[in-house]
């Protein structure tokens, strides 16, 4: 197994000066903050209220209606003009109630998407610049629009037609889809899943404004005790006395890899002098592409690898964030590490190709595995967040576990990709010992049986009422 | 005509807050800055060496290496592995070697790339962000990098094979070519100018490294007379004693909706209090499209209305923008701004969608007609610069002249685009009076005279040597 010094060097500087040298951002070399800087951002923020990183813009958002004011606000939205939300819709609203994108207070508006999209960040009144990556928009088609008319006011509505938000001084412009894919994708290639699922048939307007939803969203799906939002994260958090919070954001089953890593960022932090880091390990909940392994089937893997003591209980918080999936790799990485700031994450661990996946025509990756940590080391508005790019695990033959890549005997080495890990579990394969622990695989496995048992098709997912 | 106060309110602030408020983007108004913070720029600077705004970066790049040490370097040159430049290899080398994408050293590394194509800036060892909207890059194909080898040192030579510049310090990486095109023009069409040129043929490899020019770049085409270096450009307002310096740039002959901005410009600026604003004219000068007006006819155009008196020579600079053009809308208008800050411009004209063109495919405009200015007002590293966002000026019938579009009497306006100015001048038909002064006219006429002389192909233009 490659050392730990060699996983984690001291030697390069956090963020390197990108006109002078790039070398340092080489993707197999690795840099761990210095604790003073660290400790700096502690002290400054426990004037505030904890010891947690601050929300960008100062304040979380939290946008759903107290519960004394929601009668009052139903009788409003009812006589609104309406505008039907899809699952995927429904999703953003989520997000944006609970503050995961803080400051944004609703869907953008026009200034918002541009700066979206040619910057990936956001200026704010007092001139400081937040990330924001991923256009969170709301699209409307002529007929809407036309039905919205002069009204500054619309309400939001879910499947039944039951209002669920209002949203307010709202502005109407145009939704440049083209554009839009091709700079948040940096391809207009066919088969882009979010594309497909969620922009290709969308209305030829975008509604922003500023919203207010009527109940905290549920989904009714069992899954619902998992989503805490980040206002319900901090508290955990600091209930539990953290002075550290390190997230790892996945969409795919955890492997004894995931575990080497979540583990060995603990052990470092602790020798940084940091008293009792946690662990963030915060599975995507909303849509993901055909092919990857459900939320529901997700969820009770990570159970068992909790149940199986891959991971501490005591040291991590396991729960659900509500984003949908966009596959948008260095673009979205930044829109994963932003909205965990205002969870309360402080570190963020970022490993190959992250938010990537094949190019949907050309037989290779869409992005190149790591241009995703070099732009999220990069990114405005992300200076606070100490990024922790770590090498690729493998599974080492020599020791018979996971370990981490060391090229100087790359031999030992075999790779088991999430294709390969889902073709393995498919075809009731076993992988090898101590790829994953045995309670974690049954999980996979029992999923793929069910597929097949109802006709190799994808188990349909709860939609948010 | 509408009047001065609707063409300039003063009521907008210069830079809104995009989240609370768009409203004060919407195209039709106009923001004018407050002269109190154009008086502190100017005091801010005044320490440094002259009045003029700071160059990005603080310090003007100057890539030329200077004549006692060019034997030396020539002869160093000689011995490096080669690589050949394109002809807008050569206008980007030209820009860079005169520092107008300070604080750029040379082609773009990896970082530097990423960067520009996610951010549209660059973040400098000292925290602060300068704006580079457009990647300067330059690709070698597989050959070519394999003859480099493991040398840290090119020599980049001309058609003729004569070294020109060495690159030390190199970085060779993937240029991922869809990717770049995606970020760069929010299309992957077919048929865009620039990407047609430089980028679909071009190797699959970028290099990036410092610049050192063996000498100032020439085109012996008649016309380096009018390049002057932002450092010349600098010293030349300096001499004329500008007190601000309002930038104007075009790919277009000059026509009298283009002089009526200029000239009511600098009535605004002299009512604001300053005593001595000169009007940078400042068209560009490298690659344009096929049915663009080549460089040298549009500069005998200009000339025609200097000398008719339409703009006065006393307080007008016309030079030439070496750069080449991408027709890149919101991106590219950055690229033009960015650059006439470092040749001493402090306002900045911007019009109707900049930089943009026709979509290649579909049958519209490629970008929205007003998110050239909305992005310019909200581009990192531009906050220095006073954007003039102006109301589209058309010919007014009933004054026979070209005036501010007044929209409460839009039928009494014509709108003579870049397509119909050249069609009529094409079949040798006249404009409405009052549209171009005659000398300027009868310069495009003589330019689509000769093209049918020389059987309608465009006449080639001189390529630097």
């Amino acid at each position: 197994m490659a050392s730990m010094s060699t996983a984690f060097p001291k030697t390069t500087p956090f963020l390197s000066h990108p006109l002078t040298k790039s070398d340092s951002l080489i993707a197999t070399t690795v840099s761990f903050p210095s604790s003073s800087r660290s400790r700096s951002l502690r002290r400054a923020t426990l004037r505030v209220r904890s010891a947690l990183i601050e929300p960008d813009g100062g304040k979380l958002m939290e946008l759903v209606v107290p519960e004394p004011r929601r009668r009052e606000k139903k009788h409003e939205a009812a006589d609104l003009p309406r505008v039907k939300l899809t699952a995927i819709d429904l999703q953003w609203m989520h997000v944006l109630s609970e503050g995961w994108a803080s400051p944004l207070r609703g869907f953008m508006r026009e200034a918002e998407f541009l700066q979206t999209l040619h910057f990936n960040s956001l200026r704010l009144d007092d001139g400081s610049v937040v990330n924001m990556s991923v256009p969170i928009v709301l699209a409307i088609d002529d007929e809407q629009k036309a039905l919205i008319g002069e009204s500054k006011r619309v309400a939001l509505v879910d499947s039944d037609d039951n209002p669920i938000a209002i949203l307010s001084d709202i502005e109407i412009y145009k939704h440049p889809k083209e554009e839009r894919i091709a700079r948040t994708w940096g391809t207009t290639a066919p088969g882009l899943p979010y594309a497909e699922e969620a922009i290709a048939n969308a209305g030829n307007w975008l509604i922003g404004g500023d919203l207010e939803v009527l109940e905290p969203v549920k989904y009714n799906d069992g899954l619902d005790r998992f989503r805490l939002s980040p206002f319900e994260l901090r508290k955990e958090l600091e209930k539990r006395g953290a002075d550290a919070v390190f997230a790892f954001r996945l969409r795919n089953p955890v492997h004894n890899g995931h575990a080497l890593l979540m583990t060995d960022t603990r052990r470092r932090l602790l020798e940084m002098g940091y008293k009792n880091p946690i662990l963030l390990l915060h599975p995507l909940g909303g849509f993901t592409k055909a092919d990857d392994v459900p939320l529901s089937w997700r969820m009770k893997q990570h159970e068992k690898v909790l149940e199986d003591g891959v991971l501490d209980p005591e040291t991590t918080v396991v729960s659900i964030f509500p984003s949908p999936m966009l596959y948008a790799g260095p673009t979205e990485v930044q829109w994963h590490a932003k909205a965990r700031i205002n969870a309360g994450a402080n570190f963020y661990i970022v490993g190959r190709d992250p938010a990537g996946m094949g190019h949907p025509v050309e037989k290779r990756d869409l992005y190149d595995a790591d241009h995703g940590k070099k732009v999220l080391s990069m990114a405005p508005g992300l200076e606070r967040l100490n990024i922790l790019p770590f090498r690729v695990a493998a599974y080492d033959k020599t020791q018979g576990k996971m370990a981490f890549f060391d090229p100087s005997r790359a031999q030992d080495f075999l790779f088991i990709s999430g294709t390969k890990m889902r073709g393995l579990a498919k075809n009731k394969e076993s992988p090898p010992d101590g790829f994953m622990c045995p309670g974690g695989w049954k999980v996979l496995v029992d999923y793929y049986d069910s597929l097949s048992l109802s006709g190799n098709a994808r188990l349909p997912e709860k939609i948010p009422v």
